[in-house]
């Protein structure tokens, strides 16, 4: 089958996958851009450190279709040489400690998204499973400013609401939720209510869709034509310019990295996350979108579902790229 | 001269001193049965491990006037043995970063104080200095329970008033307030307000009494007559019981580490903590409070201001004795 979007920018906001050749040739072979990829979760500094070192040398092995991108001319630079651009993140201010001065050594390792939080309270603001959500601290305030500096993303995915109002307000540069659905859709706790999308957008700010099941109505039953209903709403409420894709995928990890995922080294108890039926399973995807190439599925309902071909290829990749451009460069 | 205390129990809930053998010679020679020192503010797991090694060192080549005390037992086998017993301690939690098993592993070190905060918000809850106080957070309600299972005193010094009212009615064990004065005394951040104190009493809490310029009336101009006043009015307030001195003395340090004291790793810019003009200076001390030895003169003060022998004895250390008895056994 031809892909219509060939000649197209096609960026996943956020992938946490086990990655292996098989998995990047899907990238590669549906014609991805870039994706945002998750280094770490609740890993501290070495940790993190020796995460990018495997980043690299992963790279290094599948030179022939992947490349590290840090800014969007090597995201260019890539499509122009046929590779999938790799932009690297953290869902979690773990590795940063309380130490302003690392954001600067991470950033030279190539981080341009970080996440302020991952579902629970870090020095720096309140996670979106908290009871009290403090908003952004005096720590907070610091690191934002230094990553506006530096070129790293503000991602308030997984943060608490006032964490995401504070930091819309505090950021000097658009910030990004790379992966939630709106609030609107699916009543969880990880998706956005309308206010923050709206105070976000008004800000230039960013939202990647999600198709992690947890944050779609219905889970992993959800129509593509009720994920195209929400686009449509969506694009009503904030405009077509802040909305891509962050589809949140998590591919080939056995089930004790989802348990990871939640409990990390925080509590000894078991936490079930958004699992409300206390899964300790990946919950299963919906049909439609169960590798990275499957975004071609999402550009063909949005087209059918009456959005112009025009918007679907902004939402397919170039809103981000033009995000990312006055963000990370 | 004689001193009225030999025979009994003498504890200073705080000290952060650049010690030497001078300093350790002055408290031995005072009689000082039990001093609570700060191994870390803002340094991280190996950080920390590396001022525990220092500390054990230290022990050593001074162990004909100190002993390390992990228990109530070994200060009253020190009292014995007159030797100084050091509890070690923690003014933050940052050495645990996001890690539950840490505490174990700090806890086998010999850990036996922890702040959960000191002046910032943390992963465990809000500090003193932040606009807005979480309370304590999903991490903290888990970190309190171990602390309470290892036997790790719950040290809520430098936290905000959120996070002291959410750990008083979280923690089984009883909880300190290791250094600070009553709000009423003193309007500092630092200080404890009225209905924090009672709560705390309320469940066999403690709180030591600081002579750190910044928490006394009119700073090191406080006359010794205005904190005995204090004390009667606290111990009308709250009972004798939960009563007792963490001096917070910082001795034989350049004023740098008043500095870094204040601004860690987590800021570029200068944060002045609780001095109102400026100063990057260490505060001058009270005239009658400039060394560890100088608790003779509260003791004295108290007896002259009215207390009873029996009460102001239970003040300078029997009542930290009891309390450390409930919580590291």
């Amino acid at each position: 089958m031809k892909n219509p979007l060939k000649n197209h920018i096609l960026i996943d906001g956020l992938q946490y996958c086990n990655w292996n050749r098989k998995i990047l040739e899907d990238l590669w072979q549906g014609g991805l851009t870039a994706v945002h990829v998750t280094i770490v979760y609740w890993e501290n500094t070495e940790e993190a450190i020796n995460k990018i070192k495997k980043w690299q040398i992963r790279i290094k092995k599948n030179k022939d279709i992947i490349t590290h991108a840090k800014n969007t001319d090597d995201i260019i630079k890539a499509k122009k040489n046929n590779k999938v651009a790799i932009i690297f993140g953290f869902q979690n201010s773990a590795p940063i400690e309380n130490n302003i001065f690392l954001l600067e050594k991470f950033y030279s390792l190539g981080l341009r998204f970080m996440q302020l939080t991952y579902n629970n309270q870090t020095a720096i603001g309140g996670g979106c499973f908290e009871a009290v959500d403090s908003g952004i601290s005096r720590f907070g305030h610091q690191v934002i400013e230094e990553m506006n500096n530096l070129g790293i993303i503000v991602d308030l995915s997984h943060a608490g609401k006032k964490t995401c109002l504070d930091a819309i307000k505090i950021s000097k540069k658009p910030v990004a939720i790379s992966h939630a659905n709106p609030f609107f859709f699916h009543k969880s706790k990880r998706n956005i209510e309308n206010d923050v999308l709206k105070k976000l957008s008004n800000k230039n700010g960013f939202i990647g869709l999600s198709l992690y099941p947890y944050h779609l109505k219905n889970h992993n039953k959800c129509k593509i034509e009720d994920f195209c209903q929400m686009v449509k709403d969506l694009i009503n409420l904030i405009g077509i310019e802040s909305i891509g894709i962050g589809s949140d995928l998590c591919s080939n990890w056995k089930d004790e990295v989802v348990v990871w995922m939640r409990n990390g080294k925080w509590t000894k108890k078991l936490d079930y996350g958004e699992s409300k039926n206390k899964s300790i399973k990946w919950p299963t995807q919906p049909q439609w979108f169960r590798k990275g190439s499957d975004i071609i599925n999402i550009y063909n309902a949005l087209i059918k579902s009456g959005i112009s071909e025009k918007n679907a290829i902004k939402i397919m990749g170039s809103n981000w790229l033009n995000f990312m451009k006055n963000t990370i460069g």
